[in-house]
């Protein structure tokens, strides 16, 4: 920024009015959480002077190369602003005017998106029961049926989530089984990706290891629950299989104007290993946790812990003592089903400090003696 | 940020790649510039701890005080993404499932937003033809008619954009007399303020003074264009205008999960006079380019300069050549009709070493000769 | 019609050319039925001269007479062309853009209309698994939950389809308590009547027994399934629950131009006592056929037979001899579920002789032996 | 129908009320006359006995043969019910999600659908003034821009009126020059041909001779306006234009369960010279009404009469003196203009003494004096 510039008031430019305390942190959600400082170090350095507006910069020309490296040559990246926009671009990208989209009754998209798919894209969803919030080649089959009958929606797309909404991995093999079968049916694989890096954590392998190689279709590639201001990608791994994304992404209100924003960050996150120490750590921080409360008598931890969530039954009087100290979401009502989140912030201490709680509360111990 | 932020590399928060000259600024949109140091300061500023995401964190509720110290007290801002979002999530809130739109044939809904409103939101836009880009009392009529027959989509809100599409300003009569007659005919009024700023800069009053006190019910507030990274925000200023915007900017994926960080920014923009002082520079930029080439043989500045942009008709080899110097857009390629926009970050440097040019190549003389 | 009718040629009038065998009838669906002689009667009665379109007519005017007979006072008829449309109609008039509806994982509007809720109407279906097609106060509460929750679509209204797609039918009783805790979760109940006739000859009630009485809001009355060439009607029940119903008829699609014969024949069926005799009737055969087959080896009927359907288990080698000798479906291919439908011009002869040739198949004799 | 019939009253099969005038006629529309009687016919002939639903009917599929032979072999006709669902199914098949249709501005979808191409099918229109109602290559090229413009919905089908709302008919020649446009541009043509047999009894011409053979792709095939009940076909001409059409008819609520009864319909009017019969004498019953008054002083025709509209300015006073006696619309309020319609059932009769009291009430004298 040069002196010429106006408006710019002097010493003002570095402050700016804190209303919140930055030493808190919970365990509610990765949303809860704010930008890692390498990416904010990235708007700074993507800032100044004149890019052309709506992905024609040099930053999001650049994580094309970025993604390619990640996910393949035939990867394209469209970023976009938030999980919904990317899964409801994708979506709609993938299916006719008569598609329908098979996923599971916990989906991000079945139960967390006021409708967006089918207000805003007119899709039908047929979501399907699972045990554990992921689908396999039977539950696909449980409504991927009804091919060339008029009377039903075309099931065209598999939807599934990874990590999925209970906390849980979908491994290699078990994606590669899915895309086969999709594909078996003419069907196309999208894969909700809001927590992928946590997975790819969790996994151990690469990105492309469970996506590209396993014949994912398209991806929802999160960056706001890891660290970005805000950031998704839809990632086109087959380019036949979203045809006229770039509209549909402008029409769905998803194009950002000022692009090199999005794509500066998502470049610090993924141009780096930033995606990979921020996901494993939050996954770490979510076995301390799990590790650390699993001996407490009353508490019960429901589901295999496999990337940053944790979800416990406890008392339902001291999840509400806990939470009067700690911001939490109940999972639950009926069963007390308790969900915590890590996140790339998330501290040793306050995992300690949390799971000391929880030991302080379920003996019914007054709050911090 | 404290030491025990987990991933934080030393010195590297401070680092980021720079991948473009940020010295080079154009005349092509105001979109092209960059963040305000003040909104970046205020990003950093929001920073570190969790806040509750989705809209009920610390910037958020302040926000609120802000829209209702600009626009009254019955105001509620609902902060989204981007411009086309505020008006797609603006314009349902306000209309029944059988309701249209009359706006102008120039404007952004109908012309830049890649059918989104009829795509999404299932609008029926009635467009009408201007000499100016601006709607009067006998222009609604053109096509606000046909009430109680069902087999016309009822008018129910008059769309106007200030400043126009066309750099032109509604003057604050103009405004009050489109308000009194769309509410005598039963309609609501929406304004797509993407630069209303330049507005209230060049109408030389409140913002206030030519939205809530004329009547008007719906806004669309334009921060991106005016110095932020991204941020818009639905203001409505009756709120029997618009039930359910709530939901409707949910399910329109206009959500954002980390809000705190687009609040944040127009807190900066709107908290301060930032706001007004960036867009009286850009308005400042566009009379001094204006004046500056007005005199220059075969260059015809074709419409009122009244905010920060400039229609000028030259002949197409001069714009050709002047294109390859300086970035801007042909405005009507039959006519050779030009647009130039200034910005914030606009220097009076710019514009004289703009309008240099302009003459030279007006010249023919040899570019930088 | 008067000799001077242009284009009229004397004897053709009367004739037409039949292209298929009238004396064939089958169990695979009520559409499979003509049209009831009184109702083609009734036709002929509606022609010649002109009348206004699209509604305002003699024969629509009436008939808000006769559905106000059956339904009460505040009853509103709707002709529209069928059943899909009266659903997507109805429900689109009693929702909000973010709006929900909660139906069962069984009804036709998310098994059998091509996703048209979701792709005309933007409509979230919420559906419930049931034992026997019908939804309960508990079952509803599955999905009717999140109210307020900007996250959710907002659950608005309860669908139910009486009598069901499996062939039971909800008593007075059952409805009163749905209609009542819907009522009290501020939802509105809306019927899909394809067959309520049949629901009416089963509980020996008038219509407004199980509807208008019991504090239904909107009904899908059918027509065509019971006689009629096309005709079913949105019935608005509590008009505070179907705002801009006629401005939604239109834009779906659904508003007949010549509506004097889609109402002419509604009369002739609920002017008449038609409606209940043919319901009647049809039900009759359905008992005849589940009473003729009950004690035949290895048929098995699955479920009450309450209306117009009979559900039954038969080995699928039996099913495809018995199908290539009278048409019927498959209803669940994993069991050997089969449906076999009856109707208004089901003979006790045809019924007797179904029966027979069942009993002859699962003997293994020879067709006709 | 078999004495076995259940449900028939001996006698009253050929009864009916009849509940208005037979012998009334006005100039109000088209669609104010009832149903031919040979098409009345056809009904009675496809009663009776069981025909499988939804299309799978021996009247469906012999419909297809008439079709072909009316516009060649590749034709496929989609029978529906009206024809703003035939337009709505039309261009929902022919385009994708981010299609863009250009028409005029009088053009039915534009201004009398309630919004349904935006409403149900998310499109967008681009509406043209035109002189005359009818588009032109130049007029196309006024909104066919933006040719892989994200920020535009994309131009991809022209949608014309064949014969126009103003009662004009393009030539083939016209229609050969659209198309050869459209297609040069990568668009489809649609016609909207709710009186396209009146276009054929104008141009003296074959159905195919201005559709499949000038390059029309998808036609919307009016039969209501021409003498049936209902019934409108959207006939695919060229099927590589309209893939899903079947699935795109359902979901748009269009599919007729008894299909037999629409086609049947349909083979009375096209399979036999019919439709050009009753198309024929309605616009010759039009030149007959626009010779007759011509010559009276202070009514002024305003248009080429060259299918079975009229359009005149006379006094405002007289119309509506003259509207007490026959029904017919003011077309534009400002102007004094009204239209008169002729059907397939005006006589000469109607038209003489219509004319009479035109005559009559220009004199001012009194009415029947």
């Amino acid at each position: 920024m040069t002196d010429a510039m106006p408006g710019a008031v002097s010493g003002a430019e570095t402050d700016g009015t804190r209303r919140h305390d930055a030493a808190v942190r919970g365990f509610a959600s990765d949303n809860y959480s704010g930008v890692h400082p390498e990416v904010l170090a990235a708007l700074a350095a993507a800032n100044g002077g004149h890019q052309t507006s709506y992905g024609d910069d040099a930053y999001t020309e650049h994580l094309q190369e970025v993604f390619r490296a990640h996910f393949g040559d035939q990867a394209q990246a469209y970023p976009v602003f938030n999980g919904t926009g990317a899964n409801v671009v994708s979506l709609q990208a993938m299916t006719t005017r008569w598609g329908a989209v098979v996923c599971t009754t916990t989906a991000h998209i079945h139960v967390d998106e006021c409708g967006a798919p089918e207000k805003m894209g007119g899709l039908k969803l047929l979501p399907v029961r699972t045990p554990d919030g992921k689908l396999t080649p039977e539950l696909v089959d449980v409504e991927a049926r009804g091919f060339e009958d008029v009377h039903r929606a075309q099931p065209q797309v598999v939807s599934l989530t990874q990590t999925t909404e209970l906390g849980t991995a979908y491994s290699v093999d078990e994606l590669a089984a899915l895309c086969e079968h999709a594909h078996s049916l003419g069907m196309r694989v999208h894969v909700d990706g809001a927590r992928i890096s946590n997975a790819a954590a969790s996994l151990g392998v690469p990105l492309r290891a469970f996506t590209t190689d396993v014949g994912v279709d398209v991806l929802s590639f999160g960056g706001t629950k890891n660290g970005l201001l805000l950031g998704e990608v839809v990632v086109v791994l087959d380019p036949a299989a979203a045809p006229g994304v770039d509209y549909v992404r402008k029409s769905s209100m998803q194009l950002a104007s000022k692009m090199r924003f999005v794509s500066a960050q998502l470049d610090a996150l993924l141009g780096t290993d930033l995606w990979l120490r921020s996901a494993t750590h939050a996954n770490a921080m979510a076995q301390r946790l799990s590790a650390a409360v699993r001996d407490i008598d009353g508490v019960h931890v429901q589901r295999p812990v496999q990337a940053n969530a944790v979800f416990a039954v406890l008392p339902k009087d001291v999840t509400a003592r806990l939470q009067k100290r700690f911001k939490f979401y109940t999972w639950d009502e009926s069963t007390g089903e308790v969900r915590w989140m890590t996140t790339f912030d998330t501290t040793e201490q306050d995992v300690d400090a949390f799971a000391a709680a929880i030991r302080e509360e379920m003996r019914g111990e007054p709050a911090g003696g």
